[in-house]
């Protein structure tokens, strides 16, 4: 087959493809990423890119998303151009991917628990123990002798049954290769590095020369969509030593789930987005060891928990009927791996468990929150809502648990927003209207770049509370006010002009905006209404509501219950709980018990498939309004409002 | 470093090696076998070459092994000399290993247990049920719905459990790899493999589109030093289908189990003897598949039994420790294998287990033996003897086991004896001598080649009888038998002229082959009266003896009573049981109950270490006359001899 050359420019990067290859593929090998939010389906039109040198013509698919000039001077959507001659291709700011973006760490600190969310508030102590998911064992074996002359395993399995109860020991062939050696040139003192998988059964999975019983770490590890978050952990104390966080990699294949379930399920996908996630995971797992000193030899777990697709990428398992009707996955409950199987760097044989999920779209992160939430623990009714582009709800208390997920939109974590973005540096992240006055806060307080999930909220509350917006979300016809203003197609709202943010562009908010928000809080709002009535309670019932995800500590409460994100209860009944699905990996990883009870807990909660319910269609409807069309769900706004 | 080039004469094989290489391994690498009987110790001297181009002088240590002649023409001992030029060597026929040698049907009979040996004599029925060790399951999956939306993997093993009891299922990462795909296009008709591994827990070995239940397949293997035997056995029916056999290919490495052990403890031994002994036993599987019309996916387990060294080797373990006092295995209970992980012509998951072993000289063979004759099933005393290069020896019932290993030395194999051989053919097996006549059978009808094991001892038992040697084994001074001749130094008796034998020089049994023979079954003897008298009995106490191990069913009892290997019994009492290393192996693969009680017997044994036990060579030397100084212990022997 035919091989042409390709330039990246400004860049300059080069490469040589096949002639069936696309330009964004090309762009992939040369090391340059374009923007696909879309997963490469052509159907965002965010990947145009322009051709310099040599031919390409836009496909009658792609002229949608061009306008005339832009044809005229050259411009293709990569993801639909195929490579047919030597081409040199321009890549505009706005199509190229920013390099990978570490989170600061002040940014980070939403990521994790609060310090007030200790293990041993969430941990039911009498029967969850304290048992890592692996543990080391140091062995002074007597030497062997004509009286003592048992097989080199069994002096092994004899020591090991000295200092703990073992019924059940067992161990692979691999590390059985080189015992023999091993025992002798380390004069009998050696490490058993142990995995208690059930009761009766441990496994040993490695022997190491020496006592090295002083190191033995553990990763907990949450996989997002956008974010993974990697806690080290050390597993002979249970504390955290460091945490790192950075945009999952696979973003260069798809901005969302379902955009990453078509990238990995069309032709050698699988493969790529796998090793995005694995190198993702690595780069921070590298960062924090080589910070604290430790050896990735001495780390000897490390536990999961994400959404049912990404865990399934994580193992390397197919995500593709997560997507379609009836939205099957391969498996909740997944086997463990080994580090060596899933190529991490990590002890070869470092176990590797990921949190069991419940459904298609109640993955492991939310089977982890509940675990880290401990409502499974008491007999207080409550709700875990974990905001992102799913909100996934679970309700119920120690007797009874049911869950479900409600295809909420990217609005929350900034897409789908015309000046949105992801919760870093520049994002405005809370908002005061008054009049005509704004007042915002960006986070790390540097100059705007855009606004993400918790300022919209605040955004979307203010102007409805100043009525500059009216319940339905829309600007008045007559709107005077001297911050709205009217774009090509849309009515739109300044928050911040151009001489105020780093882009010089100005920052807004629009009515699609706006609807897109409401939108998405209408189905989250929906959905609990279809679980509570289904159990015949409503929004009183709730005695505690958990708040999970990236929002963190900055959603602003009142201003959420203000428009009708969460219900209407006493703001002190909500608790944040940050990213419980972190949490929950390390329960994960510090109990074994944990692990079983997470196992019992997926299984134990009643799944809701709410596509297939025509009353959540009907609530989801009565829900697009702010706060909700039946003013008597929000006595308190009613009051307020009506006032 | 310098890297020179060797040419191998006659066959012309080439071969560049690095300059601390010797001719040995030189000759290996360019697919050249020459015979290294010690392993490459230099202290055989079988493998002399001579150095027809370059430089090469024999060192101090091997001129013993060479004549004045021979020193001067160039020969030199292939396992002492580092090539340190260019070299063209000449490897003389007697040097050279024969090209693999497949074992004819007709003597490879005796490899199997004779006919009358069914499963079903030996099980015990009512604990060891049939349940091979895989099973297929066809399952036919109702399509997911929204209504039944269950992960696949859970819909698989609801449907496991609908068929079998199942309390807890697991699989591998790998298994569910693909899994979605392969369900979906096998339109939800699928057979999964299982592996019980104990009463709780299957195992999903693998998942394949439609229903191949029909085929499902094992291989029982019987890994000797000298003979590898493979049968195929139908898994269903439990009937064996097929069986080949061949040489060890390890025999290029060393002749026996010690020699085996040095070159795999030598700077990277370990992997080209273990990869030998896989490649014999791949060769066997290929050609029983290809003559069966079974395809190597349809395989799903294999069983093997060999004694501690073979096993270790077949499983990639070193094997050092046991060579050297105190005779330590790494391991006596191996873990099981996958196919993949061995590089076995199998189906990559196919299970791969060991028959378990007691101590470093007594191995899973053994093992396999007590549960294949099934003295452990029934309150008679029995004795099971194996005879080899070790002779191992159990005694007991269902109520005790003992058990030890004689170091037997090479003579009943062939080996350690002026023209023996193994027992394959053109080897005289069966011996008649009246005054100077000779009668002699061979295997196969073949012209004379040699003397097999089973040939030696009635050679020597017509010999003893015919007072042509007396009872230490020597030929009289005054011998004036027209078949005795002097050679160089030592006495010896005509078997067969040169007019009679394939190579026309004439087979003889010299005074030092009777010697050997004598030491061997002193060996055996003394270690029986050694374990016998430790439990206060003595031969009478013997209810059944048990006879395993090549010779098979071509040892005459008589006569091996008559040079006391075997005790002064009613012949009546000794059974032929074959290779019931291959038998107990195949009960394992049939039955996991079988495996689990081999595991138990492997417990239950115990070992009596010979080498320190004062006992031992006290018997042993009083062992050291035909049949044995204590005339009173072979009755019947005394009563033919005195008269």
């Amino acid at each position: 087959m035919a091989k042409y050359k390709v330039v990246f420019q400004p860049v300059g990067g080069k490469v040589e493809v096949e002639q069936e290859s696309r330009i964004l593929e090309a762009a992939a090998e040369s090391g340059i990423y374009i923007n696909s939010l879309c997963g490469g389906e052509g159907v965002c039109g965010k990947c145009r890119v322009q051709i310099t040198r040599g031919e390409a013509k836009p496909t009658s698919h792609s002229i949608r998303f061009l306008s005339r000039e832009e044809i005229n001077s050259g411009f293709v959507l990569a993801c639909q151009t195929e490579v047919k001659t030597n081409l040199e291709v321009w890549v505009p700011p706005e199509a190229r991917l920013e390099e990978e973006q570490i989170l600061t760490t002040e940014s980070m600190v939403c990521y994790d628990a609060p310090q007030d969310l200790q293990v041993s508030e969430t941990f039911d102590i009498p029967s969850l123990l304290y048992l890592p998911v692996t543990k080391k064992l140091y062995l002074s074996l007597p030497e062997p002798s004509l009286s003592d002359n048992i097989a080199d395993l069994d002096r092994v399995y004899r020591e090991i049954r000295k200092k703990i109860e073992a019924p059940y020991l067992e161990t692979s062939l691999s590390t059985l290769r080189g015992l023999a050696e091993l025992l002798r040139e380390s004069k009998w003192q050696v490490t058993a590095t142990l995995h208690p998988y059930d009761e009766h059964c441990i496994e040993i999975l490695s022997l190491e020369p020496g006592d090295t019983c002083a190191e033995n770490y553990g990763i907990a590890c949450d996989i997002g969509t956008t974010t993974i978050v990697v806690q080290l952990v050390d597993l002979r104390s249970g504390s955290i030593l460091g945490v790192e966080a950075s945009h999952n990699q696979q973003a260069k294949y798809g901005e969302d789930v379902i955009s990453r379930m078509i990238f990995a399920c069309g032709r050698g996908g699988l493969s790529p987005i796998h090793n995005a996630v694995i190198d993702s995971v690595n780069t921070l797992i590298d960062t924090l060891l080589e910070k604290h000193g430790v050896a990735a030899s001495n780390v000897t777990a490390l536990t999961a928990a994400g959404n049912t697709t990404m865990t399934h990428l994580f193992m390397g398992l197919e995500p593709c009927t997560i997507r379609l009707e009836p939205y099957i996955p391969t498996a909740n409950f997944l086997p463990t791996g080994s580090a060596e199987e899933l190529n991490l760097h990590l002890h070869p044989k470092a176990v590797v468990a990921c949190l069991p999920g419940v459904s298609s779209y109640v993955g492991g992160d939310i089977t982890a929150g509940v675990l880290a939430s401990g409502i499974s623990n008491s007999s207080q009714i409550s709700a875990l809502i974990d905001i992102g582009t799913n909100g996934e709800i679970v309700i119920g208390n120690n007797e009874w648990l049911v869950c479900c997920s409600a295809s909420a939109g990217p609005a929350f974590e900034g897409s789908g927003t015309k000046c949105g973005m992801r919760a870093t540096r520049g994002a405005i992240q809370k908002v005061h209207i008054e009049s005509d006055q704004v007042q915002y806060e960006t986070i790390g307080g540097a100059k705007v770049r855009g606004i993400c999930g918790s300022g919209l909220i605040d955004t979307i509350a203010e102007l409805f509370r100043n009525r500059i917006i009216d319940p339905n979300g829309k600007f008045p016809a007559e709107s005077a006010h001297p911050r709205v203003q009217k774009n090509e197609d849309d009515m739109e709202f300044v928050l911040a002009s151009g001489d105020e943010t780093e882009t010089g562009k100005s920052v807004v908010i629009t009515e699609s905006d706006i609807s897109n928000l409401i939108k998405s809080k209408g189905a989250i709002l929906a959905a609990m209404r279809v679980m509570l009535n289904s159990v015949g309670m409503s929004f009183e019932s709730l005695e505690r509501i958990f708040v999970a995800g990236g929002f963190g500590n900055y959603l602003d409460v009142e201003k959420a219950i203000f428009i009708g994100l969460l219900p209407d209860v006493s703001p002190e009944r909500v608790k944040f709980i940050g990213n419980s699905s972190l949490t929950g990996a390390r329960m994960g990883l510090l109990s074994r018990h944990a692990l079983e009870r997470a196992n019992t807990l997926a299984r134990q909660m009643t799944y809701f498939e709410l596509s297939v319910d025509p009353k959540f269609y009907d609530e989801f409807v009565a829900a697009l309004f702010l706060p909700h069309t039946d003013m008597d769900l929000f006595p308190s706004i009613k009051r307020m409002m009506g006032s």
